[in-house]
């Protein structure tokens, strides 16, 4: 399926580019050594999760499906490459009639991780898999951090609809990218129409301070917003005294007035108030939308607030505190050849520090306890234990360079939930803490 | 211009969908009410920066420029509207031959800014200003966000070049607007190919550890990559033992070799001992790349090491803490009509906490000591002073529509050494700070 076809409003003619040089000067030397179609095994993993946080959520993965099947070099991206000195001419020609043709397993969209769980197993040739690496991660790291924030935004948000509003703090397409992994992560929608377009997220918005400013009084903007939106439109009432904007709005919208919102000051305490004089003036079904400079601790200490919805943007769009996650594309396994029946050697980097890693090829299977919760992420590198292989992690995604495995982001979106909901309760836990289960490698 | 002509990799047919949906409803219940067309001013500005921090970096204007022009609601984006059922007909007609007829003045690329800093200035009538909104703080929060990263990295290296090599650590796309803004903020090359497609940046790279263990030995390794790459190339010496792999590198490359980098462990100690070696070895010009983890502080303790250049990823696409910025895109003042005489009237939010603006049409200057050196940003919104004219900040950028701006991004570049470098000399200190000239409302 070509990215076209999904009415992807910002056309992706390839992704090859998305990559760092050193993926092409590697398959350069490596075609010149005669290693290039060396069967490989890469597998994409964290050492750790972001500082005191209890579990990860992986996201991206349909993307990464996009980004793979997009991954080809036309004529303008060679030109480049020749016209820059990045590779040789044999180099070229063998990127000119590059095509993904192997095989990858993952952890599928929405599903939670921890440290050293194999998200992503990409084997093919050496040639064809190291290419992939910076555009997956890219992917992976980015959108998994977006999810795992919306994740326990969501979690103390305990059943109210959270909107996605932070596009104006994050680049234009990381702002699409967000607001989906924010949907997958729990979110109910997005105010950036990108996202609307080229995601079927639904989306929200009515109206800024702009608008109270541009008319002359404050009900001449609100006269003006319910003529044209009606009384079940959000006013904002904070552009000069809420009380007061409250009163305005129910007289203008009616006790039918779909919600007001709240942007600025104590918003537990102004939130209580308005709630109050909403009753009494009969809007007793408006709603009170809140959006000032909200994260999972803030939501958490509105659950007693007469809230109905959260408006969340910066701290959403920059993975609240944790903007990116950690996770390495590592070669940890490959043949001598390109046949098939060549064993496949685990390899892992030796050196100094805390930057070595596990050689082989993984599995990973969640050990449910007696109750069904699960109690410990196990991975190994032989056969699968007889007892945890109805709970095996990595699903199929691309056969053969087809991708096999494309759902509807719903999927993912329900796929989390029941995650979450099979962890430890301890998993949402605002605090600081540990992995809510331990990591076993068999 | 048309972005397809300016080369760039992914084309983005619109940005006008980088839209929160509220944009477009404000827009229909303007122009329903008869004030859509209100002649008004909208200024970017921010509030405070990032804690600690001492001054910003105006980063992304020339990316704002490309969207403003590219802002075209096509039959694709206009029928997902409509389905939508997003904004109405009247709305629907007027979007489709929307185009900025506006001006835009604003700092230029590369300057310095403060709280407070009328960074950009949109003026035109109500309806096409608002609908800039969200993409234009997409792009400058995020852009300045890392420009402003860059730049204390570049302080801190005093002089030795800084490598971009984040890309897999950010969204795809945000990967190549941060190697844009690092550029701005004092790098000198990328890891990121599609930054060097699209902005011409020096892209570099040579090898990961993947190359070494596909390879049979460490030795298999160095001499594919040299036989490959040639001497000049830069081997990686950490993935088993460093003293090891730098005899071998300098055994297979000869004295020659052009680099040798280190990845991880204490770069201070190995980085003294590599130099040692090499130089014991006759490697005497090969030079010391180091790339594990690095931020400002990390480089500016290494300034005694024998280091030559540093890699930097994740803190520099991460804003090093800090990666958005706060800038707001205000209302600032407005008319009654569209009438050129009817006077423009200074509007602002007046409710709580902190989020109250200074309404006005604003100038600002940077004045400067009888040395030359900034002593305070000045801000006004009446005439600019006599003995303030020349050091105006803003730039004319868009004239009626038209981009009258451009330039090189080595212009940027540039400007953000020489505004850095009027500033008074703590402005790059490191530690945390109150920002290093204060701003002046005359």
């Amino acid at each position: 399926m070509n990215t076209a076809d999904l009415g992807l409003p910002v056309d992706v003619p390839s992704t090859a580019l998305f990559t760092d040089q050193y993926e092409l000067t590697m398959l350069q030397a490596a075609l010149r050594a005669g290693t290039a179609d060396r069967r490989s095994v890469f597998e994409v993993f964290t050492r750790r999760l972001p500082s005191g946080r209890r579990y990860g959520v992986v996201a991206g993965t349909g993307r990464v499906l996009d980004a793979v099947e997009n991954f080809r070099f036309d004529a303008d991206l060679l030109a480049f490459l020749r016209e820059q000195g990045i590779v040789d001419e044999p180099t070229l020609e063998w990127l000119a009639s590059y095509r993904f043709n192997g095989d990858i397993w993952g952890y599928p969209e929405g599903e939670v991780y921890f440290p050293g769980s194999p998200i992503l197993r990409v084997e093919g040739s050496f040639a064809e898999c190291v290419l992939l690496e910076t555009v997956i991660l890219s992917i992976l790291n980015h959108d998994s951090a977006i999810a795992a924030a919306a994740s326990r935004m969501s979690a103390s948000a305990g059943g109210r609809p959270l909107i996605e509003m932070g596009a104006r703090r994050t680049h234009e397409l990381s702002a699409v990218a967000s607001a989906r992994a924010a949907y997958v992560g729990g979110f109910a929608s997005t105010s950036d129409l990108a996202a609307g377009f080229r995601y079927g997220i639904p989306t929200v918005g009515t109206s800024a301070h702009a608008f109270t400013l541009l008319h002359d009084t404050e009900r001449d903007a609100f006269r003006a917003q319910v003529d044209s939106l009606g009384s079940g439109t959000t006013l904002l009432v904070d552009t000069y005294d809420v009380a007061e904007a409250v009163r305005t709005a129910v007289e203008i919208a009616g006790p039918d007035l779909g919600a007001v919102r709240i942007d600025s000051g104590d918003l537990l305490l102004v939130a209580h108030r308005v709630r109050q004089q909403l009753d009494e003036l009969g809007a007793t079904k408006t709603r009170i939308v809140v959006t000032s400079d909200l994260d999972e601790y803030a939501i958490a200490s509105l659950a007693a607030a007469p809230v109905d919805a959260y408006g969340v943007g910066t701290q959403l769009v920059t993975g609240s505190g944790h903007p990116t996650c950690s996770m390495v594309y590592k070669l940890v396994a490959r043949a001598r050849s390109a046949d098939p029946q060549d064993p496949l050697i685990p390899v892992a980097k030796k050196s100094m520090g805390a930057k070595s890693s596990r050689g082989g090829r993984k599995w990973a299977a969640r050990r449910p306890d007696a109750y069904g919760i699960a109690e410990a992420e196990v991975i190994g590198t032989g056969t699968v234990p007889a007892e945890l292989a109805d709970h095996r992690l990595q699903v199929e995604l691309v056969r053969s360079g087809e991708v096999v495995a494309r759902e509807p982001l719903d999927a993912a979106r329900a796929r989390h939930t029941a995650a979450r909901g099979a962890l430890p309760m301890s998993s949402v836990q605002l605090s600081r803490g540990e992995p809510v289960i331990p990591t076993e490698y068999v």
